[in-house]
């Protein structure tokens, strides 16, 4: 066991990622490291054809065949061969088990394989969770609890008093005993938020995303959608599924997306679909000229604002009330008299309620026919079990927690100019951005995983690296995200360790980027200089500054979706 | 207002669900009946005539133009009017706004638009729930809460004590920051409960079906998909946005789904999707004939136990645990020697943690490979964020409450016979079934609506309509659900309440179909009887005949899914 263990070693994350005493102890007991070798692409050859002997000698007897392998793996196996996907297999069907460890293989081959990390976030030690192990804890810099509402005692006791008296699940879909008051106020909650007319909850923002648009393109006939290069896979997979023509615009252009619609005459129904926060280089759109775009050629606008939710505007509706800061910081919760917004000028908006406001579920928010339309029509809503009570409730609670204060926004903003500003003093190429994620430049997968691992074993830090297909293959990077509750102490307990795995790796630093003519602006001389769009002024606020009325907006469950029973 | 309230009542679904105090309120307040009127298909046009005419007189004025229409209606607009559809507005775009209109109306014009219902069930007085007001009271017939496992204090104990520990959100997807302990041993349970190698969960099966189909038939070259004529709008989007070349069988007709695969190849590779339970009509598949069919023509089987998990098989399996009762019963958390299962000839079991499980969630069950390609290719589970480690938590808890006891399954059982025999015995047309779902053919979407509301509004009794879409037209029905907790005394109120609406609104019985040749097998004299899937035998079991050692399974990790850190 022990020399198969060294041998694997090398070549087997499987193995490397496992420790000693958990590999011994499964070589014990009942063949679990056998079952485990079979769809392992490197021996599962030899193991399965062991295997396939095996069955052959008891296929006359009682006991039918039952992959027992032996758990002794020939050593000339160990060598890195690739699986042998065959066509067919010996019955002549399609052979599925080839096909998938090829496919598995592929994937292993191209580094783009995902090892999960088991974290368990602490709600009383936030940022602080454990691994396996309870008594091995790192600190977390690459969650999107953006704001640590996650903890948030409001929040959790909400959850707690309705777990206790509505129950842990809805029940149903919202047609069939799954409707109640815990969505009616999640909505209602939501369309104040955005100032918008009505709102929908989804299981995800990843549902919201795929069923909107999809929704979008198959029933409007001729609709063309206008995709930002960089927008997220549900809307992706969104726009795939509704079959609509699509034009792929280059990122956060304006040009590039005017000549798109351009080439379609206004009366051609069309969608602009991108968001307001791109959350793996942390670049903004220009959300009022796409609107002005929009009303030129005649076209719908589809925000998301998931990574903004909750963390820009005076009451965290996102970087469409950001833009209008003053005015919605004076008019609280209604909208701003003598003013058309930003947000009333988007026709959706998508959010999450995972990340800023710490718990799981996603919406979409927009006037009151096109939020029925929704309702009525999209199979993604319709069809599936309501999100429990407890989770609404929990929602709408940290919604109107973090509409109610400036402080976790700016804190969390503070720290982030402070982690941003010191990693690049240090020469530590952060990919600069006018928002609240922190990408560190590092340029290719396996220095990527290595830098994460280390910063994990050493460090006690966990910063997931980002590989492809998240990010291009060649812009790797590490991804930080402050909370405020990444203070001063632990700021620079991070710094110190990125700058010690940056020198232990020999990862190329800004200067070296330079030399290779930079990227992703890293490097580039006459790069523009970016300003946070939360602007110093604004860090300076403090709760008193708030319109009180958001504390306690008037909520009108008519206003959730026409036609629904109050 | 009076007036235009008792003038509305007849046409507008708004105005009649609306209490005249609520209606009254908003005709008082800030134009919010007015907006809502904007939308109404039938009223809404001459709003908005108003509404612009209002607008062109603030054209040169500095306040933007915003709708404040009128809050009186002129009578003559309240006339069935068909929303004017134009393809372009004004400004020669696309008239989003009128096609939209022209769609809700359409569902009001075929009586599919749908009603939500607001009820909250409450936890402490299962399976009461109350509506819009707290003193409101009914009892819900007809939630997916199959075993009242929502109210578990097992479950919600662990829930709390979770969501305590643990905060109220996972913060990232799997693959950041969201894996954690809380997964893994989901996972395990999961892949133990169904004698599977490894489990994956996602946001809902809805979205486990969509992911899974949709990328078996992306990926595998040439795939054919063989889908049962009532599968779950899940399974059709999955089969859809794959865009695999698809076979649709009749309702568990084994023989046209062999002709079907034996149209192609062998070799072709095959893929057939079907479910234990179908919910709406409460048929069961020939799971064991199907795998047959599956082996012979090379072909993947997916099964969806939606409906059943938590509900058949000595541990709440499902159908194809229950297809090897005995066996199972006696093995326990192991597979049963000496015997190839069903369960185990599966090659995918894909369910949910929402339903009878009471919680939310959705998963699939496979090899180990297999679930290790969706974990690595799946959109749908890649790019969206985990559920909260208190809700995963709840879900083990349920899934283990529920593996070591039969009471709820046989209480749920038998309380199902009670309901469907009495009813039956009153001429009530019954749609015969071997499940748990007892549903009550009604024939149009009218009287079915009519039936649910009087049975709520008259007795106290919420059994949700179910129209087209999700049934045929001409077959629409109302679909009752008992549970362990609805006894002697409830049923016997549901049954005469079910009588007296039967009644009081002229529905057809058992003879009236009879006459009309039959439907559905109701009224049809040589319709074949069908027994209950749970025998009178099993019926009899305790809770000492479960093996003990379902009550602690050993709960290997890395049984998840390779590559996972531990």
């Amino acid at each position: 066991m022990e020399s198969l263990t060294k041998a694997s070693m090398s070549v087997c994350p499987f193995v490397k990622s496992t420790s000693t005493q958990a590999l011994r102890q499964m070589s014990q007991t009942s063949g679990a490291l056998a079952r485990q070798a079979r769809h392992c692409p490197i021996v599962g050859g030899a193991v399965r054809a062991k295997a396939k002997e095996i069955r052959r000698s008891y296929s006359s007897a009682t006991k039918p065949a039952r992959a027992t392998a032996s758990t002794t793996i020939a050593p000339k196996a160990m060598k890195f061969i690739p699986p042998q996907f065959n066509a067919n297999d010996d019955s002549g069907a399609f052979d599925y088990n080839g096909y998938l460890n090829h496919e598995l293989h592929k994937k292993r081959q191209d580094k783009s394989y995902r090892f999960f990390n088991n974290i368990n976030r602490l709600a009383e030690e936030f940022p602080k969770a454990h691994r396996a192990h309870e008594h091995d804890k790192v600190t977390v810099w690459c969650s999107n609890d953006y704001l640590g509402m996650g903890k948030n005692e409001n929040t959790l006791k909400e959850m707690k008093r309705v777990l206790d008296k509505y129950g842990s699940g809805a029940g149903g879909t919202r047609n069939i005993a799954g409707h109640n008051a815990h969505a009616i106020k999640l909505e209602s909650e939501l369309a104040a938020l955005h100032k918008h007319e009505a709102a929908l909850v989804f299981s995800s923002c990843f549902v919201a995303n795929d069923a909107v648009l999809s929704l979008l393109g198959q029933k409007i006939k001729d609709l063309v959608i206008f995709s930002d290069e960089l927008n997220h896979a549900s809307m992706i997979q969104g726009i795939r599924n509704s079959r609509a023509a699509k034009e792929i615009f280059k990122h956060n252009n304006l040009q590039d997306l005017e000549s798109k619609l351009a080439k379609y005459p206004k009366s051609t129904p069309k969608l602009i679909a991108f968001e307001s926060v791109y959350s793996m280089c942390g670049s903004i759109s220009p959300i009022e000229a796409i609107c002005d775009l929009a009303e030129k050629y005649g076209a719908l606008t589809f925000l998301d604002e998931v990574h903004a939710v909750g963390m820009y505007g005076p009451h965290g509706a996102g970087v469409a009330e950001h833009l209008d800061f003053e005015a919605h910081l004076k008019s609280g919760i209604k909208n701003p008299e003598h003013l058309t917004t930003v947000m009333s000028r988007v026709d959706m908006v998508t959010g999450t309620l995972g990340k800023a406001y710490g718990v799981v579920g996603g919406y979409v928010t927009g006037k009151t026919n096109m939020i029925d339309w929704f309702r009525s029509y999209a199979p993604g809503f319709i069809f599936t079990t309501s999100l429990p009570p407890a989770i609404m409730a929990g929602c709408s609670a940290s919604i109107r927690y973090q509409r109610s204060t400036l402080k976790d926004r700016i804190g969390q903003q503070k720290n982030t100019r402070y982690v941003k500003n010191n990693l690049t003093e240090l020469g530590i190429p952060v990919i600069s951005n006018p928002s609240h994620i922190v990408p560190v430049l590092v340029g290719n997968a396996a220095d990527a995983k290595r830098a994460s691992d280390l910063l994990l074993e050493k460090h006690n830090i966990y910063v997931q690296a980002i590989n492809f297909p998240t990010v291009p293959i060649g812009q790797e990077r590490l991804r930080i995200t402050p909370t405020p509750g990444h203070g001063e102490q632990l700021s620079n307990q991070l710094i110190e360790a990125v700058d010690s795995v940056f020198n232990q790796l020999g990862l190329n630093r800004i200067n070296d980027w330079r030399k290779q003519g930079g990227l992703l602006g890293v490097g580039v001389d006459d790069a523009p200089k970016i300003e946070h769009i939360w602007t110093d002024k604004q860090l300076s606020l403090t709760d008193a500054d708030l319109n009180p009325n958001v504390v306690d907006p008037e909520i009108n469950p008519l206003d959730v979706s026409s036609g629904v029973n109050a």
